[in-house]
């Protein structure tokens, strides 16, 4: 089972030259594993342990195995990675994938697939907190009601973000205050420059303004979805308030997993279908739709 | 004696809607302390000690002494600051100014009144490490040669910062390795993804873009200088990259008064001009203009 992610339909109009099969967000069983030459990078790595037949998640990024930062297992920014469906790496939405042993976590048996292929999203939202801890207490907001906001809503949910989107019916399925925009201005809890940390998953050049004008001196923001082109920025603000704007890409599969397992999250409510990946292209489209959420592809 | 600044040149163009009087680096002495009521926030502070007749440097934010932030010593962003001639406050550019007691800091004999006069931009300079640690070993650049751009690459000397600008007469004037811009990506210390730290201090978004550039993967982007508008920069490469981009405005005094002190910084070699007050008009007519760097205005 594959989700379609806004980046695969981003892919899909041109987005870094990406051609190859899409897809980025899976479930999956071990089918085979490769016979490779001993020492092989693609086949080695030390977690080749997992039989063919164990059902899995897998972290994106394929590392070269050698550099400095993939010897401190952390592939994620390796110089020559591959990237699952997004860079040089054939994607999910297919009937097999391939990726490093050393890339595969096996998933639980109390996490269904439906759940279990949302690990690689929520990653990224926990991903977050490796960019910027928001220790108890912090007043945060995180700005976007499309998927990545609500996803990332529900994953910082016990830290109580204040979710704002445009709209209400989707800002209503996560379990956290949600602000409507047009409302914003007249609610105290999203009052300029009194936030210590805004997550921006809007992708949007008013979401960037927005979530400068909500933050306090010296507060951070988290840019998380993807910008197309150059983005106009009020720069002095940065400077004169003193705001850290820090990107954040992908997280860790591990944590994820863990919060799956925990039951404490249900990511179910994101679903807008579960469609044959016969219908892939279709599916493809209907995801582009206002108002749909996640759509996945079953095999 | 006072010194031009930049933020001088901009002020006057309407940057911030200022009106009053110019002018937030400076010495002098002092000459009276107003007789205010008692507890009096303008007059009190603890460090109203200082003597008539005393040779003083002043920090240019007067904040309110009673919010959060005051309360820890540290006006820099009170919301209802004044700053020395640039918010609600006149400024330096002037025979008499007036600061709370508690921003001033008596300056040692050894200092010169050509050095002390530096000692706010040197200040925002060293306030570089305040938002950014740059620890032994970091690759660092700073990006502009302007005046900014040289007493950042004078404070930071020790950490050996390569100093990438337009003009190698002002790139030799700073005591560390110097890249004229045009011939910069021929130069392997200055390779695209490599650097850990880079400086910001151009104001112009060809610097932003460079700046970003530069950086590795998770890499820090310090923004010194004031930009103009909305300035247009390449959001998904500080997502997929994941740098952090920082605002920095003003320092601390204390460390930067220590630094001349020590006769380790000679920032003479950044004066173009002393100009009498009288004759302010023209100095900041030729504070404008290419290639001239600091115009002291002295009294």
């Amino acid at each position: 089972m594959s989700g379609i992610c806004n980046t695969d339909l981003e892919l899909a109009r041109g987005y870094m030259g990406f051609r190859g099969t899409l897809g980025h967000e899976f479930v999956g069983v071990i089918e085979s594993v490769a016979a490779s030459p001993i020492g092989s990078l693609e086949s080695g790595g030390g977690a080749s342990t997992l039989a063919v037949g164990t059902r899995v998640v897998g972290e994106i990024n394929a590392g070269c195995g050698t550099c400095a930062l993939c010897a401190t297992g952390d592939s994620r920014h390796c110089p020559t990675r591959t990237v699952l469906g997004i860079v040089g790496r054939d994607g999910a939405h297919a009937d097999l994938l391939r990726l490093p042993p050393r890339n595969l976590i096996a998933v639980p048996d109390g996490v269904s697939d439906l759940q279990a292929v949302f690990v690689e999203p929520l990653a990224a939202a926990l991903g977050v907190l490796e960019r910027c801890p928001i220790p108890a207490g912090c007043r945060i907001a995180i700005i976007g009601d499309g998927k990545l906001g609500l996803l990332i809503a529900m994953a910082l949910a016990p830290r109580q973000p204040i979710l704002v989107g445009k709209h209400p019916d989707k800002l209503a399925l996560a379990p956290v205050e949600g602000i409507s925009i047009d409302e914003a201005r007249r609610r105290t809890s999203v009052r300029s420059g009194k936030l210590d940390v805004v997550i921006e998953a809007s992708g949007s050049a008013d979401g960037f303004a927005l979530a400068l004008d909500l933050l306090r001196p010296q507060g951070t923001l988290v840019l998380k979805s993807t910008f197309h082109g150059a983005t106009p920025v009020d720069a002095a603000r940065i400077v004169v308030d003193e705001i850290s704007v820090v990107g954040s890409r992908c997280g860790r599969f591990a944590p994820a997993l863990q919060l799956l397992a925990s039951g404490s999250v249900d990511l179910s409510r994101l679903i807008s279908d579960v469609v044959s990946l016969d219908h892939a292209e279709d599916a493809m489209r209907d995801a582009a739709k206002p108002g749909v959420l996640k759509i996945l592809l079953s095999r």
